[in-house]
């Protein structure tokens, strides 16, 4: 296994893109913060299916952390990444430093309203700002053919699909199902907080939102679905829960009080201890 | 004299981008309002200085206008602009439906802060917005290697070449010196709007600009020499000033009360009768 190539300048990015374009490759972005684990590869490995060469990024986006948020303590192993990813078969390691992505002086700001709005965007007031404006930073640097964003991250890729659009970005948008420990917790670089006991908690998040969906399916009504979800939330152990709500799979329209009558999805975010965790799914 | 290409589809456009960029050509972009004068008309001589292939954008972007501004007013005259368009050089004229730059569910908004804060952005709240979108969606749908912008818009030229900065788009922003009529009064296509009285009061603004640069020139301080430039635009004839202000000519930072001791701009907005007329002019 040869060492993956890593890459901090923009100059030097762009003169190896250059070469792989010259030769009519295909070229897919993974963005990642790092901390990969089996999620993050499986979106590598969904890459090299849609594409020639797979450029993997890992940038610990400041702006997309609130002042009270992780952005200090959020887990950072490059040298461990960098070996993970190229075991994955991707071709290049994107890992620009923070103030070559935010010079002095940086002033402009990318924002997509509706979408961006509920949810993580209540509880996060500044969160997909940061998301958007990182987003199209990497597309505008590297401007690959097809990008890969995982589900797990459910509003966020909407958030995404939605700004390629509306900027006319030409790169095709990928997403990723989530992949999931044994009791359905999906993999998340956050987990590496949780002790054993918050560990046991943290599985009950997707037990909930999958008896949701069942519920949803069978044709209980959204409210009454919803409450019962919370008060097993509730119950479950974990220290708060910021939302659990059945929303439109495209637009997050909150949807009527009755049977769900189109493609839905269950979002939701708890705490576990200090650890903050989101999950969704399909109904 | 060969009619000249009118592409609307973005598909169009991009096929025939393409086709150039495969050729190694390098393309210029100049975007435009219509309405063209010999103002435009040197942007596009420029560009063709500057490039291989020279694209003219003619849209009118309704979100750079307030709602009290004169987007339905703005002269519009496409099958002129396409033949002054030809005769000076110009390869292919990209002119796209409003529904096709925004379409239903539009919702992302690219903003500068700084820069686009005082003047312009003072007077008119969403202008520079507007702008910056408009910009970054032409810059991504066209991807110039150079695009032409007029120093008549200053600001709107520093607030460009921020987002082009902060962005990081691949591309050279040119700025291109103002074409003026043999009073000074700078080329507009506003300047449509004027009757032959307000047309003789308009050459007053660039007479007003020059004496207050000479004066700076002497050592003149900032202070006075702003009070007695408002004085003269009072007296002048114009039914009321937006502003006139001495700035840093990079950031648009205000100066110290005394004699410039740093490249500057003298920014001014005036209206006569109900037309709004901007000028500029270096330090």
């Amino acid at each position: 296994m040869s060492p993956l190539p890593i890459v901090r300048a923009l100059d030097d990015l762009r003169r190896g893109l250059a070469v792989w374009r010259a030769e009519g490759l295909r070229i897919a972005l993974v963005p990642t913060m790092g901390a990969l684990h089996e999620g993050h590869l499986s979106l590598v490995r969904l890459a090299r299916q849609k594409a020639d060469r797979v450029v993997a990024s890992i940038f610990v986006n400041p702006t997309q952390f609130a002042p009270s948020e992780d952005f200090q303590a959020y887990p950072r192993d490059e040298a461990h990444d960098a070996k993970l990813l190229a075991e994955t078969g991707c071709d290049l390691l994107y890992a620009p430093p923070t103030d070559d992505v935010y010079p002095e002086g940086f002033a402009t700001a990318v924002t997509v309203a509706g979408v961006s709005a509920p949810l993580e965007g209540a509880s996060r007031p500044q969160h997909f700002g940061g998301v958007a404006t990182v987003v199209a930073k990497l597309l505008i640097r590297i401007a690959p053919d097809v990008a890969v964003f995982g589900e797990k991250d459910y509003q966020q890729l909407l958030v995404v699909r939605r700004l390629v659009r509306d900027l006319d970005f030409p790169v095709e948008i990928v997403g990723a199902p989530t992949v999931r420990a044994g009791d359905g917790l999906a993999l998340s670089s956050r987990n590496a907080y949780l002790s054993e006991s918050e560990r046991a908690v943290a599985g009950r998040l997707n037990t909930a939102l999958r008896s949701t969906a069942e519920a949803l399916l069978r044709g209980d009504p959204v409210d009454a679905v919803e409450a019962r979800a919370l008060a097993c939330l509730d119950k479950a152990g974990f220290s708060a829960v910021d939302y659990l709500e059945v929303r439109d799979a495209e637009s997050l329209a909150r949807l009527g009080p009755g049977p769900v009558d189109r493609p839905a999805r269950v979002l939701a975010a708890v705490r576990v201890g200090k650890t903050r965790l989101i999950d969704n799914w399909a109904v």
